[in-house]
């Protein structure tokens, strides 16, 4: 059949969309990486893994033998909850019942899972000020309401929780507390307590968000949210924290694969709400991922080593040539890294001069629920060449020399 | 960590679940099917896709294939829309431009994005009785009102379509038009024109869901809801219809891949809301479906010669064997047929005694959005030997006879 231009006017979706999606709109980022996706700007805005570190060759030989030991059963439908090897050893890190770990399709769905089955419109969601931009992409179709907390150096302030929970009914809270996106700045420890504690108090369920804690450059690291709150419950169906991670910052990102450990009752609508959203994360991609798991150790200590190198050379360039007056986090993990330029600059319409000199960011505004940080923007070191760090970071405190100037 | 059994009470979770999450149950032909996989038990239950035709082979030399061709990006974070290819040789089916195709994350994805950027609280949506029940846990999250439409060896009643139209203001209307599941029926050529042309006329977008269309046994086919929307509008942007289909029952089920398509204001949207869902189907999975799109003809001729096969044997049985009285369809296609029993027997309860005589079915009840159908039950034919078929349809007429007497 050829299909002319259209004949008849165009049909009018648009008045029939639902509320909720006349609210979303596309990613802010998305919308800023197809301008600077040009092969000539280096570009640390974007926050893709190395793609040079996975670990190919062994992805091709699990493909192979879990299609020789499981054959067709590696490609028919299975269960919503998962891969019950994966599950299993998902439960065993925290010696947890595997009937408390749900698989998700990258732990995007498993945001968006959560939003469905805690968020009614209107209910108060606590997030980090900044927070991972696509938790507020994953929860806004549900229509809630957001409370930003202040962050610093030692991530978020917990006085500021607490003066919250005081006066305002919030239903759940949001929180990167490992190596954060986008600041890549850790909660310390003792905030980890005094959070975990204040919101059992408060009766408010915490969604811990943990896709980098294992890519430490220090080897420091300290005990999850979801751990503290389990030895404060002394069992799973008392903690209130709902802890989510991923094997896309470890193994790799493109088979989607990622999980949620929480109580059951949550467990148990999130396995209901998962088989109107997709039946089950892709069979073939958890056996592929479960065989990978004896090379996890291997593969995290490749990461976190080229990523702590880079960051470390990109730190030492900022530290060499950004003017005075930027400030910028030394994240100790993870993939970003979060500079603060004086006040009154706007990195949003800076970014058009940084392209000009063939360097790219994210402005840090989309990070924010009520917008704000004008004067922030946020770098990625994880995909950048030594040179690249060089030039890209010349030619960005050029651009901001200028702006300053 | 050593987790003893929990020290504090369970944390109350329940309690703050969505309004959604309350009305939201697991599925229940999950729940059936679990006291029907005993492996002595001969379950017409499933609608699994026979696994013995995948081709196991094909997917194999496909993976290895694209890791060798697209390396490293293979296994990378990829665009949310989908794999360019493949978009581009669904749209060439049609004739229509890639940017109007989606690729979900299964069928399964389409209609839950659909429902989130369509549905709002208590709008009304059709559906056939019975329909899909897996699209009623889709759509149910976003709390629509449900009104039935009848159906009979034709499909759905288009004259009842017309007078509920005329009284009824409908957000959308979703129909499986070819070998429905659940009754293997299909929408007779005559009464596709009409619906088209009805809905056309009151401005009611139509969700066409269309996983088995390819699957015929007599080689007949008619055009689909989609292709007559367009010769209608005469162009991609006027026509109101939204086509979903899969690659779960020509190709295989366990890679996930699907997809939507429709006009721009739609795709838009649905690019949107699967960037919060689960930013992109996995990337792997798509490049080995697009790889094995040249043997996609090949293993369609495949599986409808066996489910053709299946199908004929099943009512060869059910003719041979069934008590009088009770009466089921006779599909050209698909993977379904669909038993009615005498007016005052409840299939559900009965299960349990046909489960003692070592066969399964799914009772028809759940299909139904308001609940109905008590007398109704579905058999699927795609994964049974002729051995099952004729010792589990014995078993089944014998229950019925027992239950008739």
């Amino acid at each position: 059949m050829s299909v002319p231009a259209s004949a008849v006017p165009a049909f009018d979706f648009t008045s029939r969309l639902s509320r909720r999606a006349q609210t979303m709109s596309a990613s802010a980022i998305r919308e800023i990486l197809k301008v600077t996706q040009r092969p000539e700007v280096i570009s640390f805005a974007g926050g893709l893994p190395a793609p040079e570190l996975f670990p190919l060759e062994d992805v091709r030989r699990a493909a192979d033998a879990v299609l020789t030991r499981y054959g067709p059963a590696a490609l028919q439908y299975s269960t919503t909850e998962g891969h019950p090897p994966l599950r299993e050893w998902i439960a065993a890190r925290h010696s947890i019942p595997a009937a408390n770990v749900q698989i998700t399709t990258g732990s995007q769905q498993a945001l968006d899972l959560l939003g469905k089955v805690l968020i009614d419109e209107g209910d108060t969601v606590l997030v980090e000020a900044p927070t991972y931009l696509g938790a507020l992409q994953s929860f806004q179709p549900y229509l809630p309401t957001y409370q930003e907390i202040p962050t610093d150096d030692e991530g978020i302030d917990v006085d500021a929780l607490e003066a919250l929970l005081a006066r305002t009914s919030v239903k759940v809270m949001y929180v990167i507390p490992n190596f954060q996106n986008p600041t890549g700045r850790t909660l310390s420890l003792e905030r980890r307590r005094r959070l975990v504690e204040i919101t059992a108090r408060h009766g408010v369920p915490v969604i811990e968000d943990d896709p980098y804690g294992q890519l430490t450059f220090t080897g420091e690291t300290y005990p999850s949210l979801y751990e503290l709150g389990l030895e404060r419950a002394g069992g799973v169906e008392g903690n209130h924290v709902i802890y989510c991670s991923s094997f896309s910052k470890t193994l790799v990102p493109g088979l989607r694969d990622a999980w949620v450990q929480a109580a059951s009752p949550v467990i148990l609508k999130l396995i209901t709400a998962k088989q109107g959203a997709d039946l089950h994360t892709p069979t073939l991609n958890q056996m592929i991922i479960t065989e990978l798991l004896p090379i996890l150790p291997r593969q995290v200590d490749v990461v976190k080593k080229a990523y702590g190198e880079r960051a470390a050379f990109m730190i030492s360039r900022l530290e060499a040539e950004f003017p005075e007056g930027v400030a910028f986090t030394r994240p100790k993990g993870g993939m970003f890294l979060w500079v603060t330029v004086p006040g009154d600059i706007d990195t949003t319409p800076l970014l058009a001069r940084a392209v000009e000199r063939k360097v790219a960011y994210v402005p840090g505004s989309p990070f924010f629920a009520h917008g704000g940080g004008k004067n922030t923007m946020r770098l990625s070191y994880t995909s950048a060449t030594p040179d690249q760090i060089r030039e890209g970071i010349h030619a960005l405190a050029g651009t901001l020399r200028d702006a300053l100037a």
